[in-house]
């Protein structure tokens, strides 16, 4: 199996590399994202599945006729985050076109329908919302404010689609294609240490953390950075540095995740103070409480220091995710004999949980770093993860 | 004369204006910056100047001959900072326009050669290089240094020149061109509030305060900011944010300036931790050894954070800028009656001040903003600032 794996990895792994980086630049129907997706294709087409694409951008490739209802799906997203790691995504799709082929030598047709699905702007690194197909397919983020989404160069979804030949017609809520299924498992690389702490090669999830994004707008006022006296300045990157540290403070103090790694400033010129400084802050948590009282303060703390700093400041929630909870969890450990850990990472998976029984597998990251080029799983694992999402499908399929 | 001020300005004051922010745009040999430029050579052939472009990019307009080597030079520049001001070089540009009108009706010819000239990339905006053109023509910078810098998309300096229609042979220390000059006297707007403080319409320079910029790069190690555990992270944004809050610290202890205007993150993604977070500081003081101090400090503190932080810091000097004493400041202050003040801004008249008498006007600024849309002076100020230049180029030119 690993070597099936080294190969059909390999087949996908030059689309949308960054060379200087090493890191991958695969936005959603960018040119290589579409690469990837016409690549899905052919690999789909190569094992007699039929292709078909839905108005939210999703790919799905059937092996069996899921009209019946009970149709057992796999698979992830093969979009990145700038400069992001080769596995976070196409391992899932990888693993689930290697495990169809593991079926298919042991099986002439399914019981129930087997799919391998493509979900679209997972990473939402193009248009701001993760998990945007899967969002829209389940009813969870609405077409009219989609089609007003606008990518870093203007571009809106509708545009987008439609220069990728994608029909967006028909976009939303889609209760007929969610009806096909009775149960999804994603295997996705794990986005942190704990199998490599358990020396463990696959693991099973139990639950995803709650997750919101909040952006600030800090203003000021812009002025000359050489002949601007320091008790005249309203400079909101003091604003902004202050709040910085508060998230990371408040974050540390009550065992959550928080992240500003994201920022914007106007105008951005060495010899200007500035008029803007717009930022993004990430924050997780094991309870919805929890992330509730970091952001608060967090809030609070960038408040107090605006009101220092003579500068303005508005935090306002661009996406907000409950936990989630896999109900499949504690039933494939047992068949695989493999550990549970719950995730601070949202995934489709998180977002068909809530309509659909559903379960994650992860692949042991042996240093856990995730969302940059040093990504990695080795070989053995990524084939023991294929081993153990074929066990799964097989258990599922034909029950 | 404010209303053919008015005329004039208005002539200029849409080219290179972003309707969004009401600031300018006008990088070096961009559309607008070219626009600009050919409004000068036509103002200047209108009042029968001869005009002349130089390898470093200046232009200059004549009136008389400038072989005689004791010629009387104004001006300013055209380019400005990214969404600056509409005054910050223009309006020196324009008041030598207005004053060389106000001579010719009282002259037929002036005893030596006045010069009206338009210095290139005055801002450093475009190549990161301040006073560029006036820095090349003095020799004070390097033409392989400069042909090495490149703007934000990649361009180098010979492309954009080309690009623009100069040729760039020749470029370089000028020290014919320089010969000619018996004194260059520059007006601006004043990019502080102390004119108006004084309840004085237009002011006389003393001096330059000393100016550094430095490029810190802070790097650590991308992550997934949603499963990377906060005591696992080396996160380079938590060092720059602390930078900020240490450099306006230090800088308000030491009476100077110092700014984080620019900041690039790497990847800049929301749920990323960064790689790298570049960032820029700019400090000036009234004397270099407070600079050198406050810089140091900032360096210290940057260090010693990293080393909490896990990441790395360097601090690079980008540029550096002694003081300058302007030697004709007293004797322009008895001529016009006006008050001497300092500035920390720097000029092309700054560099200038090494290799010929050199003398600055300042015309009021009510709020003392500057680089910023709000930018402003009133019409009879200007007005006033083209009475006190006229009156200056009258005595220089014609004694």
């Amino acid at each position: 199996m690993e070597a099936k794996f080294q190969a059909l990895w390999r087949s996908l792994a030059t689309i949308g590399r960054d060379d200087r980086s090493g890191g991958y630049l695969r936005y959603t129907y960018s040119a290589a994202d579409l690469a990837c997706r016409e690549w899905f294709v052919e690999e789909a087409l190569d094992r007699d599945l039929e292709v078909e694409v839905d108005p939210n951008g999703n790919l799905w490739a059937w092996w069996g006729d899921p009209q019946g209802g009970n149709a057992v799906i796999t698979g992830s997203h093969l979009d990145s985050v700038p400069h992001g790691g080769a596995y976070d995504g196409p391992l899932g799709v990888v693993a689930a076109l290697l495990a169809i082929d593991e079926l298919q030598a042991r099986h002439e047709a399914p019981a129930n329908a087997i799919g391998v699905v493509v979900f679209a702007e997972e990473e939402g690194s193009r248009f701001g919302v993760p998990c945007l197909g899967s969002r829209l397919l389940t009813g969870a983020m609405d077409p009219a404010r989609t089609l007003a989404l606008r990518d870093r160069d203007g571009i809106g979804v509708f545009d987008a689609m439609s220069g990728a030949g994608i029909d967006p017609a028909g976009m939303g809520h889609d209760p007929a294609r969610l009806g096909r299924i009775g149960a999804f498992v994603e295997l996705h690389v794990e986005q942190g240490r704990a199998l490599a702490d358990l020396h463990a090669p696959v693991g099973v999830a139990t639950a995803i953390w709650p997750h919101a994004r909040y952006r600030f707008d800090f203003t000021g006022q812009a002025n000359h950075a050489g002949t601007t006296r320091m008790a005249d300045r309203h400079d909101p990157m003091l604003t902004y540095a202050y709040t910085v540290l508060a998230a990371n403070k408040e974050a540390r103090l009550a065992g959550a995740h928080a992240t500003m790694g994201r920022v914007q400033v106007h105008p951005n010129a060495t010899n200007a103070i500035p008029a803007l400084v717009q930022a993004w802050l990430d924050a997780r948590a094991a309870e919805e409480s929890t992330l509730e009282s970091v952001a608060a303060a967090v809030r609070k703390r960038a408040e107090e220091r605006a009101a220092r700093d003579g500068t303005g400041v508005t935090m306002v929630t661009e996406s907000a995710t409950a936990a989630v909870e896999f109900p499949l969890a504690a039933e494939l450990a047992t068949m695989l004999g493999a550990p549970l850990l719950p995730t601070g990472a949202g995934h489709d998976a998180g977002v068909l949980a809530a309509h659909v029984p559903t379960a994650m597998l992860f692949v042991r990251n042996p240093t856990g770093i995730s969302h940059a080029p040093e990504e990695h799983a080795s070989d053995a694992d990524c084939a023991a993860g294929v081993g153990a999402l074929t066990t799964v499908l097989e258990t599922l399929a034909w029950r």
